[in-house]
């Protein structure tokens, strides 16, 4: 746990510079738009510890897996987003010395991420060996308007001289993975022009082949005046610089706005790509930068007035929202099916920048509440355009008859895993895309969704389900055997209840789907039966037999589902009383101890409560809860926001605020050591339901959104936004009064504790 | 499967060259001789497919793990046997034509194991492309007397042509291992000696520091006498050779005696190596050809007076059966109790040349039945010596205590495997320790080896099991979680029975050892708790309570142990359903298919219902072989011997047969496509077991020697030798006689069908 940032409501701040934590920073100092994004790094060299990195959506490459013991089965490629072209680089000499905070006195440090305004700035005054003092200040931004675009204004101010300062900008593509599966350099250089104070770089990704166009453009002012510079242009392979050197006399002042530009082949028509970025770049150029500046800083107040949530009394908590619901909307916007949300947004290259189930589970409600219809839509569209892969894989595994079993980490639609425990068993994956269907319908009443895409997806997932059963002759029962839940710390268990509800509730949902489709969409329907072949009458009698017949582990005695069969054999000592000095458990433990051992990494039973509370009494969750959160040890960060929300639903405000602590500041506090990897991202939707659907117990259900608000104790009040069926409502809870505005002309039923208003 | 080979009682025959074998036959034709071996090579140049295989017992390099997720526990190391010197290496050039089998015309080639004498030879004529005939005989040898020495005899003959015949005898210690992680080469030479007909090279191994030393020395004879040559000596690092050419006129003959040297720093001083080996090299070529071959012969009849088994009526079986007694033989002869038995002996690399329980649960009985004691005896004390490290690799996986995990896979006691399924959970292998101790006590009556090494790995196991149960409040009886069974198509299971029956036996064995020590050797015993810090009163009365409280799933409507909770939720179709394309399943399925599958990959339960027959009723033995035998896929080649003793226990001859003949030719008829990686010399002990106590139904009970045979019905008849206490006894099998023949002075009792005699 680090606690060098300073609580500010809407800014993130550094003072005072922190080499020991850089990459921590670089990490949280991120920036992105949705089509791009890179690290907080440094744009004057830096040779102390640092990750550069700079994302672009949708670019990946096909790493060769790298596996102790093949299975049958498993993925021979783990897709990487790729580290791309470094376009932020300016390069700084004073009189040949180089500007290197790595080897300097470094004054008056600042590096604020102000999330407003969407802009990373930089201020510090470094003193070189020689005596000579440099101020400098910088403002970077990633336009989230025109999202190939970002600019820089880099700020260079001799202190105690008067000597000649080499300013460096430059664009560099000669950047490797740092998890580069083979120590394989992945980008092949294409095209590059650099003349004057313009250039460019083309590369394509090996095998993706994939094209890339990174450039640059800048102007100088002197002390605020345009200046004409002598520019000297370099360039070797997969690198361009420009540089200019002038005489300053102490206290003058030389300004660099530097353009970037960045474009792929998935926008841009390869043998355009040159020509297109040149274009942009350019017009960016004209229009400059407090120009591109001020549309930016608009957009992004347009965001945040459906999105933020306030919260009054604690600043910290105020920011970590505020951190969350920022990062999320840099690393997604929305606006195209393709992408998704990598458990690292661009702030990382850890986990292959892939898709994860975490998107449906965590991110999803995020964007359906806060962002247009169209956006949680295109989370849906994304994993419907995957429905070939998803069936391929399935038929890898041995499964026939247009079954899909969708990836556990993807970027195209093919499996990257290779854990067999994972890749092969962990299909409630499968349960969580289905939901989140039934929950996309359920907030927007965009029932006709399953016409145009959801059942396509929904009838491959039920023929995988009604193949993944067996009869069980023992039981007289389906049975669904060898399976790893939510719980990873549990591997190839037979029945976990959380699977098999999945499976279950996917089946009867088809079948609901179906009725629907025949009454509603007659043709469409038997267009789409045509297409998947689909044997309904056979078909769906099984499901019913599987939905009538299936086990799911019972606890007579203590009235409880089981997570999974034979959980009751273990020795269930509750995780407090684990050796603080062994926790986390996954550091200290082996890993077939934490496999016997009763302990949870994250919701999972709880995770099918969660989703299907309404079918449940409180004090039936209550009881579910009280079994499993003692022996849940929480070492996912994915795994708080489901326990404040089932917390707070059962009256347990204390416990629920507990949970909430243990992620809203996770990146920011550095609370699992590991956000110099980068951010949690996927985990910050959960924080965003922890306050949404905890706190504020915000549910829809049967067409109404309702609300049962608690308040923290160590909150004075909060507020949030909800998108509901084309209205906005404004949800104020203080500690005498709830009020729910609706800031829109469009009426939609809401409940406020239980009562219509 | 593969028939290119000529059966033969005592040779193995390759009659006209079968390259798209060759790989195949350079395992099968491999030669031993318990310290080093080496493939079935060529000795002149061969560019086609082939694998040059090298090995020195005992000499290993620790390559660095390649694993796709790290699990906590798992090993840095993979420590593999290594690809040494290639000393046999004698390059032919005919008027600078080089002799390479894989350009040429060949005729009349043979190659040919004899197994009686241990020697490999091989003749044919050779055509280059200038038309010019070669004819080559060569015999090579590894002296079974003086281990360091091996012999070739090497002869050219020009059929239809005079010319000069260039002969390159070489020695080439740059090799690199095929299974290499990194592709590392892991020799580091370090002494070259090159004058005339005598040289040699040193090199160590990387890491482990192993001092290795390869010589040759040869003379050369033209038309059978003695011809002084003009030598020409070559060297760079790593390699020498000494080169002599000839002007031969048709016919003439030249014969090379090259003999070749070995030695390692494992039985020399590191400062005489060099020496040493140049002392046993000259005395070996003082000695000669003849002479050493001769005793070299000799010593290979007196082991097969004693290991020998004969079948008649049979000559594939005849074969097949002594191959394995021969390639046994060559392996480990038993004299040092550092080495062991690699699953592939000196024929190949895969599986890194490490000890398994293969050697104890499938060799050990060979070699106690047929070698003298000692050689047994040596087997146990390697684990004895590997203590320390088994009760450090338990402490890594959280045991305390002095509890001991014997590793999977290992060369110096330390684990080298890294699937947490296997490396963690198949600790039925800590069982198989432990049973080969109680084995070695009843068939050689020494029980005072508890005193002397066998308690203390007993204390040690039973300290293991004692920790690696836990009580389950569900069931109120102690049960034994998360485990791999024999059946590696099951991972990560509760409660398997073999293992949990290990468990309790282990722990009962180890409190009748106390109860003997303390009575018998009642010093000594203190020594060795006070040694161990045992707290006898303690720990024993928890491994009591195991012992009466131990969970074994049960089957109350089928009356069978089940292989493990929740066998019989699966789907039991038997294996003969399965789409024989589909077969082996280890090739056609995915992985989680197999899992979830009934379907076994080599007996489990009835591992144990084998180890311990004596404990049931053969109905009840029989009830077990028809659950679990056809729900067998024998995908391990140790699967069908316990499945042919337990036929022929039950009175199933065509059974016991049919089991048999999966792996009595298992590797000449390259029956798994596999024979190219080297021989699957464990498992030839497992078809020693199906003779000799499948049919022959040999077993020792009560200090007694007892025999059931039964006679195969494609056989007229068969006879084996057994060492039992001092005695050495042959079984004849005819059709209507048994008879049990002692061929020593030593009195000992035998019972035939249950009759003493």
């Amino acid at each position: 746990m680090k606690n060098y940032l300073i609580h500010d409501e809407w800014k993130i701040i550094e003072e005072g510079f922190h080499p020991q934590y850089n990459k921590i920073s670089e990490s949280i100092f991120s920036l992105g738009n949705g089509r791009k994004g890179g690290r907080g790094n440094f744009e004057e060299k830096y040779s102390g510890q640092t990750l550069q990195g700079n994302y672009i959506a949708g670019v990946y490459y096909p790493d060769k897996t790298r596996v102790g013991w093949w299975k049958n089965g498993y993925p021979e490629y783990f897709a990487k987003v790729l580290n791309a072209a470094n376009w932020i680089g300016i390069n700084v000499k004073v009189d040949g010395e180089e500007l290197d905070l790595a080897h300097m006195i470094i004054e008056s440090f600042q590096r604020v991420l102000n999330m407003k305004e969407g802009t990373l700035s930089r201020s510090f005054v470094a003193s070189f060996k020689s005596g000579k003092q440099l101020k400098v200040t910088s403002l970077r931004f990633l336009s989230i308007v025109t999202p190939e675009v970002g600019a820089i204004r880099y700020t260079v101010q001799p202190l105690n001289f008067s000597g000649k300062i080499k300013v460096t900008p430059f664009v560099d593509f000669d950047v490797i993975n740092e998890d580069s599966n083979y120590d394989e350099k992945f980008w092949v250089g294409e095209y590059l022009e650099n003349l004057g104070n313009e250039g460019y770089l083309t590369a394509h990704t090996k095998k993706t082949k994939f094209l890339v166009c990174s450039g640059m453009k800048y102007n100088v002012l002197l002390d605020g005046k345009e200046h004409a510079v002598h520019i000297e242009n370099e360039s070797r392979e997969k690198y361009i610089e420009s540089s200019f050197t002038l005489d300053l006399k102490q206290k003058q002042e030389i300004t660099l706005f530097k353009y970037g530009v960045n474009t792929s082949s998935e926008y841009f028509n390869k043998s355009r790509l040159a020509y297109e970025s040149k274009e942009i770049l350019n017009e960016a150029f004209e229009t400059g930068f407090e120009a591109l500046l001020g549309e930016h800083k608009e957009t992004w107040a347009r965001k945040w007035e459906t999105s933020d949530i306030k919260i009054k009394g604690d600043v910290a908590a105020q920011q970590g929202i505020r951190f969350n619901i920022f990062q999320l909307n840099q690393t997604y916007t929305g606006d195209d099916e393709r992408l998704n949300i990598g458990p690292k947004g661009f702030t990382g290259e850890k986990y292959g920048g892939s898709t994860y189930w975490d998107t449906e589970a965590y991110c999803f409600p995020f964007y359906l509440a806060t962002a247009p219809q169209k956006v949680a839509k295109n989370l849906l569209v994304y994993r419907y355009k995957h429905l070939e892969k998803a069936i391929e894989n399935a038929q890898k595994l041995g499964f026939t008859g247009g079954a899909a079993l969708y990836p556990m980490v993807t970027i195209n639609g093919e499996e990257c895993h290779n854990e067999w425990e994972i890749t092969f068993e962990e299909i409630h994956r499968n349960g969580a895309i289905a939901y989140a269907i039934h929950d996309y319908i359920r907030h927007t009443g965009d029932k006709d969704y399953l016409a145009e895409y959801g059942f396509e997806v929904l009838l491959a997932m039920s023929r995988f389900w009604s193949q993944r059963v067996n009869w069980s002759a023992q039981k007289k029962q389906f049975v669904l055997l060898g399976v790893t839940g939510p719980n990873e710390y549990e591997n190839n268990v037979n029945n976990n209840f959380h699977t098999s509800n999945m499976a279950v509730w996917t089946l009867k949902y088809t079948l609901e789907a179906i009725d629907f489709l025949k009454k509603n969409h007659t043709e469409r329907y038997a267009a789409l039966c045509k297409k998947a072949s689909f044997d309904e009458a056979n078909e769906t009698s099984r499901w019913k037999e599987i939905v009538e017949n299936m086990y799911l582990p019972w606890d007579e005695e203590r009235q409880i589902y089981l997570q999974q069969d034979g959980f009751l054999d273990k020795d269930l000592t509750p995780a407090s009383e684990i050796n603080p000095a062994e926790r986390p458990i996954s550091q200290h433990w082996s890993w077939d101890r934490i496999l016997r051992s009763p302990y949870i990494k994250q919701a999972d039973t709880l995770q099918s409560l969660f989703w299907f509370e309404e079918r449940y009494e409180t004090e039936f969750i209550a009881r579910h809860f009280d079994f499993y959160e003692p022996l849940t040890v929480h070492e996912s960060s994915l795994s708080s926001c489901v326990h404040t929300v089932l917390a707070a639903k059962i009256g347990r405000p204390e416990k629920a605020y507990e949970m909430y602590l243990r992620t809203s500041r996770l990146d920011l506090d550095d609370y699992n050591n590991d956000t110099e990897d980068g951010l949690h991202i996927t985990s910050m939707g959960g924080t965003w339901m922890a306050v949404v659907m905890g706190f504020g117990g915000m549910r829809v259900s049967g067409g109404k959104l309702t609300f049962n608000p608690i308040l923290p104790d160590g909150w004075t009040g909060y507020s949030f936004m909800i998108r509901f069926r084309g209205a906005l409502l404004k949800v104020n809870v203080n500690k005498d009064n709830v009020e729910v505005i609706n800031e829109s002309p469009i009426k939609v039923e809401v409940l406020l504790n239980g009562k219509e208003i």
